[in-house]
This record gives structure tokens, C-alpha cells and sequence, in this order.
């Protein structure tokens, strides 16, 4: 695309296009109280799928001439897109899925700010469960009449080539048992299951397979969905993302990652270590390659000695067995349903889940809430995970997102004060995380964002 | 259905039934702030297909022990129906269609309920009708990509054979054009053009031909839905489905009817005239079998005198001529395509007709009320066209609906003063309609519920 | 269509227009060994809805200047039309119904030419039902993975408004119980059953409603398919197609009608009563409206006299009870079921029954072969029933097929002999199909083509 | 699968499993006139996905105790199989795609006993192209309506993993384009096109995409099909499924092979370089990675020799360029398309390539035939790549296929003569595929089963 081209214009996929006037007018202004800022940055992630960077802010530099038009037309909708990614298009033509995503993410963006924003209480549970909950079926994600049979798999962007084929060989054995995929939707562990179920689902002539991305602005960019996805849904921020992942999943997967990954399983665990919540089946594997079998036990050594044998007893770790895993989920899938359908619950969404508060709320990530983080065991341990989530909530903000990575360049590296113990298993995971290549996708040159104080 | 048989559950149809907690819950509530009763009587319509009354009070005396409950359940909803009507049921299954109609019903009392009230200015006229906007869109009402060919027809309930064979011909004419059919969905004219065009669309292999039906709680049990109707909505009240009756056509047909049809023609005759409008194509054709010649002459001369001859080169009358009818519709929908082109609107809903307040604003059909309708040409012809629109939306009530037919009981008929030559012509439409059996469907016995002062 | 208007070119509907070379030469040919006469003969027919006679001749007469052809196109076949029925065509484009049934009957005209003729010994009872079957899995007909509910019904194309209407009903209450409709494809008791089926799928929401149309080459032109019939087949002579309908029914409804009916019935009774068949269930229902009731009378008396009380036994006669008739056809498909699944028979086609080669064999009627049917009862009354059936079949001959019409023109009605009894019952209710106006569409002028000799 | 187990009852997927009771007899004989062998061969391929292996005789030997038989069902027909291979189940279910072979296999095997043998004169040249067409249009291969769009893509199975992967992202570049693939079915080049197309039409959400595989009883063990095929036709012999090859063929490339490529490229020449043929466009591409360099020089030095330089124009070489490979033959569809069209030649069919008796003739490769070829200058070129085609088949023979390798062991190496340039040529050619592995799939052991005399 030479940057004096004409605009291109792309006509919508799917039946979501039907704007009103008002919503129209909504999207066009640029100034403050539109949504045009968040439209053009949550385009260009779906557009730039070529990326090899996730550094948001240097991905937005490179792009600034890439703009997003409305244009109202005689039969419905169409974009405008000024200086769009060249990796968008084959021979001049915007490939399908893209078009698609693009259109997905003018729906909830327009949906998010004329439905929700104002229409619930996003400061109670409830209002937000509620909110996640009408994002998700206006996004036409919630479906009846199915079997329980969605797992949501979480794991690093930046992983290595023998990670990469593992987790396509789990996906491969998911597919080939009728399993559909849920990730963040990006790179690395978030496109390998998606693209070996992909292929068991065309063995089976499954021709309905899903491949849900589930994102947020913040984030998106730096996390390019692949165009395998054919539900994306973009969420309004971090922890509406991650409660969306938990009450849509019946089974969970979690592959290498790094901080971001760290940040799921805690937010989870957080979750799980709710007396309220013990009895609800949450089948949850970490799972990796057999050279994966350090980082596991990092890992897991690390959760024990912060959150207590309790915490560890609600995964199972499986190292180099992609059929036993997905076998083992597809065995869970029948005690998912069965709870379910004995309790009267929906398939589709986990209502019975409760979450606190503390983790619903949105953490932003400056070094005064950073330094404030209370990471000792002085407290509940199901109160020290919801920190622990915060603390690499703010470490993924300081590699990758926008915010956080102006922030640790004005005042240097985030400082998290913690009980020496767990202070220094913090510091052998993200030392691991640093030697292992898993911060960023340049690896080479990381520069830690933060400084551990005992 | 035996009256002390266990209540019939009832699972859904498509894809709306996906509701939250909240959605139930409000449903639930039998009390004031709740749409039970609003739902109850909607439904209660529905399954009432093989009524032959038309008086909402009686049908809802008959079936006071009618009750529906929602249950949620492990894989969706439920509607748990207590003492259904029979005609519902085959050998004691519930006809499809009908229980696809049940949640349409259901998703549109909770969609007005949760996402129209309070969260649009109704009292504005872009609110409004950005409300009718998103109803439809919410029913799936709107669609793209598809050019225009939806034929709206009005006409009576209670009609005769020979004039409801003749709209069956003429939906069957425009059934073999390709056109959809959009009704009030009730008997008579509102049945007859679908099932014709049901017909014509079985040859013509239109397997997705449309039967709209546009209802609201007010009109619906006097005029249940006929199952073949495959889109139907509930609009909060007759001025919004007469506001989306006129803004989803790409033409309108209309036959011989009573008081109803009359208000509707009044209607549209009140957008059309609007200087605003004149330019906008909104094809209409007046049409009935040979016998009812002399009726469309007392309309068209009460037109002319009201209105004056402005109003009565808005619409052509065609008599006995159905593959003529259907060609001239057919031909007028590559205007308005041409139109609607030209001027980049969307072909599904037709946001540049421009409507008064005066038009939009619900009435309410006191006796006060009707006392003071301005009846008289010392006004803009348009504003008269509003008043008497107002009028017969009154004789409606006062023939079936509840409300009013319990004010006419309570302080005997209405009272309409006008200028003696509007009331001269009043009562001569009101004559034929008497006279022709056209108030109600058990006409020997009509009572008007109005009288005329010059 | 003008006389002189250039050929009407026709695109496929379906998948079965890919024709090879050689099977385009031999359908172009128009000589002798050339199946263009066939294919001119039954493309007519399905063009000409809107006929009102059912003298063959009469109709070829008419359409002298009718013809088809084909053309090898880039991207598949054409059929190129002169001189086409106007009813056949809605402002100049044929009706889509017609245009499948134009390349149903051109496949079913190459398949039986190219791939049945020769391939087959139809001289032997399995050669000939193997040859109905491979017709019937060409053209789609024969499905698995359906539960049993095909009805095939039977009745006159020349009855009266009461009659029809009646069909209309019965296919209506069999359609909202989900059954699928097949018979001749002509008007009258042919079409009224599908009309109101097709209603009935509309309410049912089945989409995917079954409308077939069974007929062959010499009768078709007096029995024109309604444009409903979605799978039309064209067998090649009339016990072919007799064979066809039994093999494929799970259920059998006959209507009030003529000779054809009675021809229908007794090829049915000829099977049913051999010995070998008794024990397989073949639902069977003789039904009309009240005013049938004395038609059933003199048909089950007439059985009674000729075949005895065994074939009485083997239908049931309801009088005035359409849902009666749906609801005991609905049960008896489980029946069906059940037997079929015990046997490990197929559902689409009903092999176990048995056929006599008498019934199976071409009746050429001739006033030879008529004059030397064996109707008495010193024979079996499975062997009576099969010369019963030849002399119905000779009537219809006689009364609308061309060869027949021609044969009477020449040498005067058929004579048939018989045993007094039986001459006398053939009397009475031959009489009575005259009286009843059954014999031809044009009933008034109606000249017997027999005449009885005891 | 323990081999003790009970047969593995398998229903079938798709519509062509409606036999006549004839056709079941035919398949269950097992003796010299029935079917079985050919169809528990061509099953056991199917089923064996997981084989490491190319020796025919080898994996029948293995899988001596494997069997199948048909059983004839209430609903359909039900296949069991006697000690399946392990890897076409799933948990011990089927996988759907080699289901739905496994019952493609059956058509054919049915189809083709039935319909062809002693139907279609095989001895001659418009008889064979029309069984060829017959059968692939039995397998619901031709289809109109769609541009033309299918690339055939030829190439070894045993090739190395960076060939490997450069057919995928060749695959994959014509799969974002929309052109679809018809391959051998095999692993190797068979494989990596088709996958890499299914990952692109995911993304384009192209969800009809065809992967057609075409193959022979006599090689299908060899190269058992892998379950991405959704197109699986067994046509009788291998010129015949050459000759189906080249008639849907919109556009070929040509991967990377050994002795089976060699003969596909040489049919294809013996067919282009005819007078008849020339102005036929049919795009031609020979590409690899730049590794395979080499291998294409040396084919085209062997072509340039041997059939002259009139014989090289007919293709075109591009060494490391997928997304040019997939752009040119994009664009060559279009030249395809408008020559078919100009024409009036069917798209799904290449009726006007003329093929000499010669080419279509099954060629059995004895020593004695072998011995007979004819390999020199001293005749038409286009003859010599006859004879040619033919050495290479009977090398494909004495490598993979039963009767081959039984005559090599029995007799020793074929012997190839022929005029000393291009024995040396030929010699240089083999040489290189030894060399490479291109031979066998255990390539390390690879004893010749030829020898060049000059």
C-alpha cells in the first residue's frame, strides 16, 4: 500500500452492520468523548498481522499515517482505510478473515460505548459480570444447544519454535476430539492451537470450528489477532478480558509464557481459591514440551511457596503428552457439563463463578499503585494472588503496552516491595522468564522494567 | 390443554435466547416496575391462532388462568405455560412457528424493557425513532445486501371472502415478483398476502421468503399473529409500529379495511404531505376486488375533501387487477433502489422521511382526548391528517382494545366534533364501514362506540 | 410468448445438468433412436400449468410448434425453448419451480436412455425393480438418515371445489405433523394434498419439505406438475411409475377420483394380497369429505364383489376427518419404523414387497388386449385384481392418453367381457364415475370409451 | 485395535450409500468376478494414515487379517471392518474425514463395476474419456457455476522437509488466492499443497475448499490418502486417473518428485506437444525451493534432449517463489476461463485436449514390455514421450506396486533400451533421484529395480 494511495474501502462481512445515524456521527468524531482513537489503533492491530514487534507504541510511530473512516452507504456500512498495512491484502484484496475482524471490532466498539458504557454499575460484580456478559452475547459468542466443549489456552506470545509446535499439537489432538479454541489471540501460544485444531477440524469436517480471540485496546496491538480467528471480540479492558476468558472457558490450558501468562493463572487461581468457588469444575492443565520441564517447575514451586499447597492441587501439570492432555480435557468435559446441567447453569456462560472485586477492578499500573502492592502472606493467600495478578498486570503494561512503557521511560523501573521469601521467588521466576527469551519478542536486548525490593 | 394439566415447557427458537440473570429476573417480577403481564398477554396472542373474537377483553377473560413462567435452564431458557390455548398444538406438540414467535415476543419485551426505556429520549423525534431503529435491528429485521422488496400491506381483520381471496391473488403475484410481505400480522388482509405469497415462493424455490408481522401489546390479541408470519416484532405502541411499518416498506399495498386501516392510511398520508417528503418515493396503491369499488370511492372522496386533491395524488386505485398491482410494485422498487442509491440511504430502513412529533407522540384515547381533536380545515391540510389520524386510532380502541372498550362502557361512546362537511364525510365512511360489516369480526351486533357532532 | 419470438434459453437449476457429449448428441437427435420427442413431449407438459384440458392430443395440437433444444455452453447446458406456454413465465422470466422440473425431466429422459435401457432386464421382476430403484437414487429421490414419512396420495385430477378442498385439509393436518407429500404431480387430489402440506411446513417451520411428483410420458401431458413439486421424476411407462409410488410410500391416502384411481388401487390391492406381503404394513386410507361418503360406498362394494372380504380388510374408509386421517397416519409411521428397523429394510425404498410379473409388465391397450382381460372369479382374486387393474388402465388410456384416444376414434370403444356379477358391480361403478363428472375435466360431454359385455 | 476385537461397525457420511441389493450381493462376493478385494485394498489404504511405509506388499502383508464387509441396515448401509489400523481412530472413534473416504471408496468400487465395465467401450479413445468422465462425475467432481479455479499439483512423496514445506506455503499462496487443489492424495508434495491451502482458506473463510484427490487401487496403498482430502475418487487404473487429472485440471504445478512425477510430466507433454493441443491453454509451473534447483535443471536438460526444445516451452521453471507461483496462475485462470468460454467448452471438463489410444492404453509392465519401449530419436518426439511415460510407469511399478516388486524379485531389474544419448540422460536423471531419496521412502536401502542398456 503506497502511503498516497487512495483510501481503501471495505465493505462489512456478517450481519452486524447495521448502524444507526447516531451511532454513526459517534464514530466519526475524533475528539474526546468519540471512539474513533480506540476504532483506529484496535484496526491497525487487526490489520498489521505481518508485525514482528509488540511494542505498541512503536507499532503506533510506524503507522501514524494509517487512519479509519466511516462512510455511510446506500446498503449499509463501509470503512475508509488510509495507509493500511500491506500484509492485509493478497494481490490488492483484503483477506476475508481480516475484513471480518475489522467489522468485529467496529461492533464492539460502537457497542461498548452506546450499550454499556452508562447502562451498568461497572463499579459492583455484578453490573460487571453483567456488562462482560452483554459484550460477549452481542458479539454472538454465547450459543446454546451446545456440549461444553471450549478451551481457553493462555501462554506467551514469545515463545520459543519448540514450544510453538507443541502447542499446535495440542490444539491438532483438541480438534481431532471436537474441542474449540479460546485464546488472547495473538502470536505464539495463542496461534498454535488455534492452527492445529484448524487442520484436526478440517480432518473431521468439522465446519463449524471456532477460534475465539478475545482482546482489548490496550493490549491488541501489541498482540496482532491471527485471521485463523473467527470470533473476535474486543472487551473494554484488561480484566473484562480475563473474567470473559474464565466464564466462557469449560476446560483451560496454559502453555509456556511469560508475565502475561503469569498474570492469567493468577487471576484464576485468585478465582479458584474462593471457598465459594471450590466446588465448581474448572479443569485447568499446564502444559509444555519436554523442555518445557524446568519452567513448569519454576512455576509451580513458585505458587506453592506464595499461595500454599492448596493452590497447587487445583492444576495438574502434564509435560510432553499432547494426546493425553487433550484426552484428559475431553474427559473433563463430561463432568463440566454434568455439574452444569445437575445446577441448572448455562453452558455457555459461568455465572456461578463469584469474583472479588479486587480482581474485577481495573489495575493501572503506575508506580505508586506499583510500589503499594502488598506481596507478603500476612494476609489471605487468595488476597496476596489478586496482588500478585496486579503486579504482573503492571509488568506486562511496562514491556508492551503503551502506558507503561512511557512510564518506566520517565521514571525508570517499576519498584514491587514484597516479604523477602516471596520476593526471591519472584526473582528466580521473572530471572527465568528474562533467560528464557519470554519478556519480549526481541529478547536479546531486555531491559527489565522493574526492581525487586525484600 | 386440559385447564389442570401440568404447564407445558417450552424451549426456544433461534439464537435470542441467551439472557442474563437480570433479564430473567425482571421478567420474573409480577409487579408494576415488571413486563410479566406485558409478556403474558403477548403470548397469550400468540398461541391464541384459532380465536375468532377480536375483543381483547373477552380473549383475556377467557384466559385468565393463561400463565408463563421463564425457567432457566441448564443449557438456555424455558417458558413454562400454564392452560395454553389447544389451537396451539398438534396431537400436543406446539407448532413451530408459533413457538418462534413466543420468543420473539420474549426478546423483544426484554430488549424495550432493558435497552429502549430510559435509554433513548422518547420524547424527541430523532429518539423515537432512532428506538424503532434499534428494535428492529435487535429483531434482525434489518438487513443489508439485499435490494429492496419488501411490500407492506394494511388492510382489515374482518373482512369477506371474496376480499380475502383477492389479497391471497395479490400476495400470490407478489410472491412470484419476489417480494416479501410485512402485515400487522392478524387475520384477514394481514393474513391472506402472506399465505399467497407463501405459495408463490414454494414455486418460485424462495426458501427464504419473508413474513413479517409488526404487532405491539396494545393490538395483538385482538389481532393474533398468523403462524406463518416467520419475523415477528412487538413495538412498545401503535404509533412506533406505524412509524416502523412506514419506515422498513419499499411500498405499500392497501386493502379494504375499517377504522384501522383508515388510521394507518391517515398516517402515512401525514408523512407524505410533509413538503419534506415529496420527493421521497413511497409507492402506494389502493386495491380490492371489483365489489369493492364503491368502498375505495367513499375513501378517496373522503380524502379529497379532507386533505384535498394533493393528498389524493399520492396513492393509485386499482380494482380487480392483481398481476397488475404486483407488476406496478415490482416496477416501482427499481425506483426506489435508484433513489435510495442516489442518495446513499440504506435500502432497510428509510431514515429520511421526515415525521412530525404530533405524529409520533403515543395517543391516548380518553374521552377528553377525542372531544378535543381539531376536526376542521382552518389548518395546514397535513395537521388534519394528523388529527384524524388520532381519531381513528380512538375508534380503534373503543372497538377492541381493552382500555378502550372499558371507557365506552364507563361513559358511553366518544364524542368527534368537527367542521359539519369533515363530519358529513366522517359519517359516511363510518356508515360504510357499519354497513359493510368492517368494525368487527362479529359485526351483526355493532355498537358504535362513537358519535359524531357537527 | 409470440408465436415468432426467438427461443427462450434456459439455465439449469441443480446439480444434474452435466451432461457428457455423447448424451448431448443422443438428445439432440431427433430421429428415431433419439429420445427428443420424449424430451419435447414431457418439457411441454411441465410448461403448461396453466392448461385446462387433459386430452393429450389436444394439448399437442395446440403447442404444434413447441420445441426444445439443447446447447453445450461454456459452463454447462442450456435448453433453448420456441414457442413455450405463456403461463409458464411471470413478466417474461419462468417460474423457478418449473425451470427444475424442465431439467429434472431432461435428466431423468438421459438417464433412462443412457443408463437403463439395455442395462437392465426389464423382462424379469428383480430387473425391473432394480431398474425403478436406480431411477428413482438418480434423481435424488431415495434419502437415508429420514424416519419414515413419505405419504403418497392418490385421487382424481377432475374433481369437484368440495373434494379439493378436502385434499387440501388432509395435506395440510399431514404437514403439520411433519410429513412429506407425493403423488401423480397433475391438478386436483394431486395437488390439493401438497398445497396445504406446504402451508403447513410454512407454520411447522420445515424448510426442506418433500413435494414429489411421480409421473411418465404418456400421461404426463394430461397431468401437468404443479409448480410446488420439488422432486420430480418421470419413469418410464405407467406400472413403472405404479411400482415406483408403492416402493417409496410409507403410507397411502386415496382420494375420490376416476379410472386412475382405480387403476391405483387395485395394482395396490394385487400386491397386497399375496400371501407373501400380508405380514409387511402398508398403511392405506380411503378418505373424502361427507359428500364422498356414497363414492367410498360403491368403490368398497365393488372391491368386496370382485376381490372379497380379505381385500376390504386391508384399507380403512374415513369419512369427513382430516386430522383423524393425519393423526392415524402419524401413528402408523411408527409402525413402519419399527418393522423396517426389525427387518433391517431400508426406509427409502420398500424391497421386501413382492410383485407379480403380471402387475410389473406393460399393458398395451389395445381393444385386443381389453376384450381379453380374464375379469371373473374362477381365479385367484390376486389374479383378478391384476385384469381389473389392465382394464382401468385401459380407460385411462381410452379416456386421455394419445394412443388410446386415437385407438377409440378408430375402432370404437373398448370392449370388456366379464362374469355378469362383476360386469354388473364394473357397471354401477363406472356409472357412477360418469355421473360424478370423474371421467374427464371436460365432464359434461363425456363419451364412455368401453362398453361392458356380461 | 486388538486384532480380536469385534469389526468396527462404520455408517456412512454423505449421500451416495443408497446400493441396490445387486450391488451389496456384488461387493460381498469375495470370489474372482466380485469387488471385494479391490475394495478391502482401497479401505485399507484409507485407513492406514498413519503408515511409515511405500511397499504395497509389505502393508497387505501386515494388514493380512484386516477385512471388510458391507451390511445391509434398516437405514442405509453400514460397513464393518475386521482388525482397521490404529490411527484412523480417535479415542476409538473414526476420524470423519477418513470416514467419508472410506465410503468414497465404496461408490467408486460400486460405480465403477457397475457402470462402467462392459458399459463404455474401453478400446476406444472417446470411450475411455467418457468413463473417465462418467465416474468422476458419479463422485460429484464436475460441478458448474464456479470459475475455473483447481490446480493440480504434482510431486514426489518422498521428499525432504524443506520440499516439504515449500509446497506448503505454495499451497498456501494459492489457497489465499481461492484456487483450490487436486493432488495424488498421498503424503510428501500430495500433502503439503492441500494443508497449506486449508490454513488460506481458513483465513479467506473459504469453507467449501476442495482438496481432490485422485487415485488407483493399484498405487492407493502406497499412497494412502491423507484425511484432508474431502474429494476422494478411485478411478480404475493409472492412465485413467492421469487422464482425470489432466481433464479437470485448470492449471498444473509440478513439485519435486522421483519416477511417478516424471510420469505424470511426461504424460502431460505427450498430450501438449500434440498439433492438436497447442492453442489449449494449460498453464504449467515446475517450482521448489532454491535447493531444488539442481533437480529442475536436470529434468529439463533430460526434457530438452529428449523431446527437443519445442518441449520445454510448454512449462515454466520458478525456483523460490511461492507467492509469484500462486500470482501467475491466478492470472492464468483467467486466460483459461476466457478461452473455455470463447469456445464454449465446459469449465469443469476438458473435452477438447486430444489424447492418442496410446497414452490412455494401460500399460502392464512386464520385463518383456519393458524391454519392448522405444527409446529413441528416430520417431515423433511426442511418441517417444509415449514410450517414455511408459518407462516410468513400470519404474513407479517395480518400486511400490505389488506385481511390480513381485516381478523385480522374481526376474531381477527391468532392462531399459534405448539410443545411447538418452540412456545417458535417463541414466543421469535416475541417478539423481537415487541420489536425492526421491526413490522410496526408506531411501537408505534403495536397491535399483532397472537397468539402462544403450
Amino acid at each position: 500500500m503506497d502511503a498516497n494511495a487512495q483510501p481503501v474501502e471495505v465493505t462489512p462481512e456478517g450481519s452486524l452492520e447495521v448502524l444507526s445515524q447516531q451511532e454513526v456521527d459517534r464514530l466519526r468524531r475524533v475528539d474526546e468523548g468519540g471512539q474513533h482513537e480506540i476504532l483506529r489503533r484496535c484496526a491497525l492491530a487487526v490489520l498489521n498481522v505481518g508485525s514482528r514487534t509488540d511494542d505498541t507504541r512503536e507499532i503506533l510511530a510506524q503507522h501514524a499515517d494509517f487512519d479509519v473512516n466511516i462512510l455511510q452507504q446506500d446498503r449499509g456500512v463501509k470503512l475508509a482505510l488510509a495507509n493500511p498495512p500491506a500484509d492485509a491484502f493478497v494481490d490488492g484484496k483484503m483477506i476475508r478473515g481480516i475484513r471480518e475482524q475489522l467489522f468485529a471490532v467496529l461492533r464492539d466498539v460502537v457497542y461498548i460505548d452506546s450499550e454499556v458504557t452508562g447502562h451498568f454499575d461497572l463499579d459492583s460484580v455484578d453490573g460487571t459480570t453483567n456488562a462482560v456478559f452483554h459484550i460477549l452475547r452481542n458479539a454472538g459468542v454465547l450459543r446454546v444447544g451446545r456440549d461444553p466443549n471450549l478451551v481457553v489456552c493462555w501462554g506467551g506470545h514469545a515463545i520459543g519454535r519448540r514450544e510453538y509446535d507443541y502447542t499446535k499439537e495440542v490444539g491438532y489432538q483438541l480438534g481431532l476430539r471436537g474441542m474449540d479454541v479460546c485464546t488472547g489471540c495473538g502470536a505464539g501460544a495463542m496461534k498454535g492451537p488455534m492452527k492445529g485444531a484448524a487442520i484436526a477440524h478440517a480432518k473431521q469436517r468439522v465446519r463449524n470450528g471456532r477460534y475465539i480471540g478475545i482482546s482489548e485496546p490496550g493490549i491488541i496491538a501489541a498482540e496482532s489477532p491471527n485471521p485463523i480467528v473467527n470470533e473476535l471480540v474486543i472487551m473494554p479492558d484488561m480484566e473484562k478480558r480475563l473474567e470473559a476468558f474464565v466464564r466462557v472457558a469449560h476446560a483451560i490450558v496454559i502453555f509456556p509464557g511469560g508475565v502475561g501468562t503469569a498474570e492469567e493463572l493468577l487471576f484464576l487461581l485468585g478465582i479458584m481459591m474462593k471457598p465459594e468457588n471450590r466446588a465448581i469444575p474448572v479443569p485447568l492443565i499446564l502444559t509444555g514440551p519436554p523442555s518445557s520441564a524446568d519452567y513448569f517447575e519454576t512455576i509451580d514451586r513458585f505458587v506453592g511457596a506464595a499461595l500454599g499447597e492448596d493452590a497447587r492441587r487445583l492444576y495438574r501439570i502434564a509435560v510432553g503428552d499432547p494426546p493425553g492432555v487433550a484426552h484428559a480435557i475431553r474427559s473433563a468435559m463430561d463432568a463440566v457439563r454434568e455439574f452444569r446441567y445437575q445446577h441448572q447453569d448455562a453452558y455457555y456462560y459461568n455465572w456461578r463463578l463469584q469474583l472479588d472485586r479486587d480482581l474485577q477492578a481495573p489495575f493501572d499500573a503506575t508506580h505508586e499503585h506499583m510500589a503499594a502492592l502488598q506481596l507478603h502472606r500476612q494476609q489471605d493467600a487468595h488476597d496476596l494472588a489478586v496482588d500478585l495478578r496486579r503486579a504482573f498486570s503492571g509488568l506486562v503494561a511496562g514491556n508492551v503496552k503503551e502506558h507503561g512503557i512511557q512510564a518506566i521511560e520517565a521514571h525508570g523501573p517499576f519498584e514491587l516491595r514484597g516479604e523477602p521469601e516471596i520476593v526471591r521467588h519472584l526473582d528466580e521466576l521473572l530471572g527465568a522468564f528474562v533467560a528464557q527469551g519470554r519478556m519480549r519478542l526481541a529478547a536479546a536486548s531486555y531491559e527489565p522494567c522493574y526492581r525487586l525490593v525484600a
